[in-house]
């Protein structure tokens, strides 16, 4: 099944707490749980975030008892808010509401039932988008990845963090089912552990040849020259390139440039928000200390010791080599190509 | 108590294991015993590898029945050996043996007895002096350390690495004596965790400011501009300045070089390994990847994924801004300047 779908008046979705352990599943019956849900990482990664805003939109309007446009519209209002409260970094989030929203807002709806029924037709197509854009990122990534190549990955961009496929794992699985001879070096990331938690599961699945290693190894491998790309994904991509990802992110973009390695983001043109000039206006969500000291309810320290959970950092531009879209591959100067990525030009 | 001492003839040390939920003890009454604890971790900390080193060849000359010295130095060679091989990157586990070899086959021993206790009171000597070098280190290096900066610090190089006071770490505790206001931010360095687990511990102790982040976070907080100054310990250092130590400090210094923050290695000189002209010939251990897939018996993912735990990276020299000894703090050219310290020159 796909990470998250709408499934009979409720939105379905995989809990990616439990992975690898458990393929469990949520069922959300409200847009309350929809946005706990995507506090609390049930779901998580920027596109998945997304859809399941979009699919939480979608169960606002028919939870919402408003029997006129302007009650629902003041329902959807307020529920977007809550959605767009659950998780500050990832901009697809926003992108997902405010999209939504600007079609309710339309004027075009006098019953509520139909914007209800159109909402839940929007929040589908974002959600089937997603695939169709993955897909198409894939394959413009893939031809980054040579054959025999070695590609470092970090936090978890595949298939779980979409709603199907992936980002940077969606460019990893072109290349493999291009028959490509690849090999993946998973970074663990710390804290939460998406890299030998999740990637590594979806490695598994699709059989590609993959090593967990830790954090702290990654500079190592690049040393002794076994990695031949890094990629990654991304939550927010400001207008002139700066992007904020996975705590752990910007110090890879840093060894990638003491080494030569070539360094993408994949994210698909939602993930991109020009109305910020730079990273330095991206919030950075601080989590709690407890997924440091006590990781899945197994504490390593005493709950007593002090600690720091910065969820995302922002790595600056001219650490990048290129930014993998569904519109091509985006190279600097990313002021002038970001926009036309954006606006739907092929670059 | 001290991290290792001799205990009626056997070995005590602190279960480093057990850290920092309980304070245990082992107490190991042959030679092979005592490899077995420093292959297992049990102890671990380049200084405290050497003192346990110096213990365990007293252990091996009192646990030997030879009534000749020739059977005695045989003995010895064979224990040393063992004693060698229990871990291959820090030089102060050969140091110490070699050390007590030449000793033994100076000559100018008849006596089985009379050997056996010079060897003992030659490892406690190794034992006492890790303790005096450590505090003029310490002394040496806080002059590095301003009034109210944060140190960047990673693994645990304090009284746990040592035989009592700390390498890095000893620096810390000189600084925080001698009254200044620090706060030590410790990368929790996966995958032991000796960073959360044993220097945090520490620092609770001691009563000094410090949090405890994730291995992903160093760069985020060196590009917010919190870090003053970075300080780790060294297993190895070459003639050239290139060093050996923990895993993850390699891109610590990458880090450190990107952002213009002081970098340095706090070692005493029996770290220093004249015979080797580069960090390339020092050779890197690779432990059981359980270490990263189940730390400390807790599965983070399923035994069969698949993973890789190097223990160790290489730092080449151009990244060091000086080396801290207990003859002063050595700077470049280190070719010149590693040699006078080791001849206890004062540089």
């Amino acid at each position: 099944m796909r990470t998250v779908e709408w499934d009979n008046g409720a939105v379905k979705m995989i809990d990616q707490r439990a992975l690898p352990w458990k393929l469990e599943f949520a069922t959300l019956k409200t847009v309350e749980e929809v946005a706990e849900s995507i506090t609390n990482m049930t779901v998580r990664g920027a596109p998945a975030i997304g859809a399941s805003a979009g699919f939480g939109m979608a169960l606002a309007s028919y939870q919402s008892n408003a029997d006129n446009i302007n009650d629902l519209l003041n329902d959807l209002r307020a529920h977007g808010e809550l959605l767009k409260k659950a998780r500050p970094t990832a901009v697809n989030l926003a992108w997902a509401v405010d999209k939504l929203m600007a079609i309710a807002e339309s004027g075009e709806f006098n019953s509520p039932d139909d914007l209800r029924d159109v909402l839940l037709q929007e929040a589908q197509k974002i959600a089937d988008d997603d695939v169709d854009i993955n897909s198409t990122m894939g394959a413009n990534g893939a031809t980054l990845v040579k054959d025999g190549a070695t590609i470092l990955h970090h936090c978890n961009t595949g298939a779980l963090a979409t709603v199907d496929y992936g980002t940077a794992l969606g460019v990893v699985r072109a290349a493999f089912e291009q028959g490509k001879n690849i090999h993946v070096l998973l970074d663990e990331t710390r804290p939460r552990l998406q890299g030998s938690r999740l990637s590594a599961w979806e490695m598994e699945q699709l059989g590609v040849s993959y090593d967990i290693i830790p954090d702290t190894a990654a500079g190592y491998y690049m040393q002794k020259g076994e990695v031949d790309i890094i990629l990654v994904g991304a939550d927010r991509v400001a207008a002139n390139g700066d992007f904020a990802n996975k705590i752990g992110t910007y110090q890879l973009a840093i060894m990638a440039k003491e080494h030569g390695i070539p360094f993408y983001t994949v994210a698909p043109t939602s993930t991109i928000d020009l109305a910020l000039k730079s990273g330095d206006e991206i919030p950075i969500e601080q989590r709690d200390p407890s997924e440091v000291t006590t990781p899945y309810g197994n504490p390593i320290v005493p709950e007593n010791f002090n600690a720091r959970n910065p969820a995302f950092d922002v790595t600056p531009h001219k650490y990048l080599s290129g930014i993998v879209t569904e519109n091509g591959i985006v190279r600097p100067p990313f002021i002038e190509t970001l926009a036309k990525a954006v606006a739907g030009e092929q670059v």
